[in-house]
């Protein structure tokens, strides 16, 4: 085939996948305005449901309002380690967003008016998350292969960021993605290094015509 | 940094995203065992919500299984027709699924049990699709790579699918993807081709600090 990709390229892009990381630790270095242009431009290039192109990015460069979606983080941080009972102290001493020392802060959102739009949605309305998720994905691929660290942090009540952000009805924020330089990449995802969860094999994932059950094993 | 990507590497990345296409025409032809295991570890590589790896894969081998899975694309492709109404026929004429002639056909679950995972999705229970749409961004991207068409189906009723793969409650498919060769990717994207709709620039979808509103544009 005339567009296949060579040997090395294809690398490139399992390194990539291999290589990206949900990073917290940002090295508090600025970020030139053309790499994020790129980041974005390969967020934008994300497939979507019936070509819907659900995604709106809102980048905070205001200085007092970073402060204010900081403190809306942090207020959900102590609400999750409230929630998780047992874990709370263990929870509490994770670094669990990297808003402290990132260059760039983007929050990521679905558009409002989004029912208009009946392509693959009929009995799956939430493929527009997946559509937006998979122009996050583009973005943290690209990122590593720039050397720029990514952190999708969740830890926010989406109304309280609507309100902050003069967001209209119907839309909705999913991310608070925060991006920048970082000194290293983690060796492996950060919630293992930290002793939080392990990883499970994919052998344990993948089934053949049916779920297994007891008496059908995979 | 030691672990920077070469200029090459870095260009193979924004190629396999800028040429990833989401393809409905299959050339027909098997795809050796070892690409899809490669395209299934990358897709495992993806990042999770908490390290909770929600991503179920069932692999459709069996023929008769197979033409089930199409038979229940096809109901829910009427179906859609019907609801697009002034569309109706405009969406019939278009190739929306490649059930017909590609090399595998893969499931994509949710995992069942998923209220056990709690961190970063006490108000935002959606990020576990999140990930799962991570993860088929990531088998999709090391397809365009390896040269293998990718087409993720969401026109399907997942009640019915869980029952014919005998999924367990709480369980949730959320795409049949349609992997193998093809004889060509699309130059752009198969629906602005067909001429069913076309895409914005990002510039439209790029605000700062806030949405814009009627007295305050971008």
């Amino acid at each position: 085939m005339s567009d296949a990709f060579s040997e090395l390229e294809r690398a490139a892009v399992y390194r990539a996948i291999r290589e990206r990381r949900d990073m917290r630790h940002f090295s508090n270095e600025p970020m030139s305005a053309e790499v994020l242009q790129r980041l974005l431009q390969a967020a934008h290039q994300a497939p979507s449901v019936g070509l819907m192109q659900p995604w709106r990015f809102i980048r905070i460069r205001d200085v007092d309002l970073r402060g204010q979606v900081r403190a809306l983080v942090e207020r959900e941080r102590l609400a999750t380690a409230k929630a998780l009972g047992g874990r709370e102290q263990e929870f509490l001493r994770l670094k669990v967003d990297g808003l402290d020392r990132c260059a760039e802060l983007l929050v990521v959102a679905l558009m409002d008016q989004r029912e208009r739009h009946l392509f693959g949605r009929r009995t799956l309305p939430e493929m527009d998350l997946a559509s937006v998720a998979c122009a996050i994905q583009n973005l943290w691929l690209a990122a590593r292969a720039e050397g720029v660290g990514v952190g999708w942090v969740s830890l926010f009540d989406p109304d309280a960021l609507a309100e902050l952000l003069q967001m209209p009805a119907g839309s909705k924020a999913v991310a608070i993605l925060c991006i920048g330089p970082v000194d290293e990449f983690y060796e492996r995802p950060m919630l293992e290094q930290a002793g939080w969860a392990s990883a499970a094999p994919l052998s344990e994932m993948l089934f053949e015509n049916h779920w297994p059950t007891a008496d059908t094993p995979v």
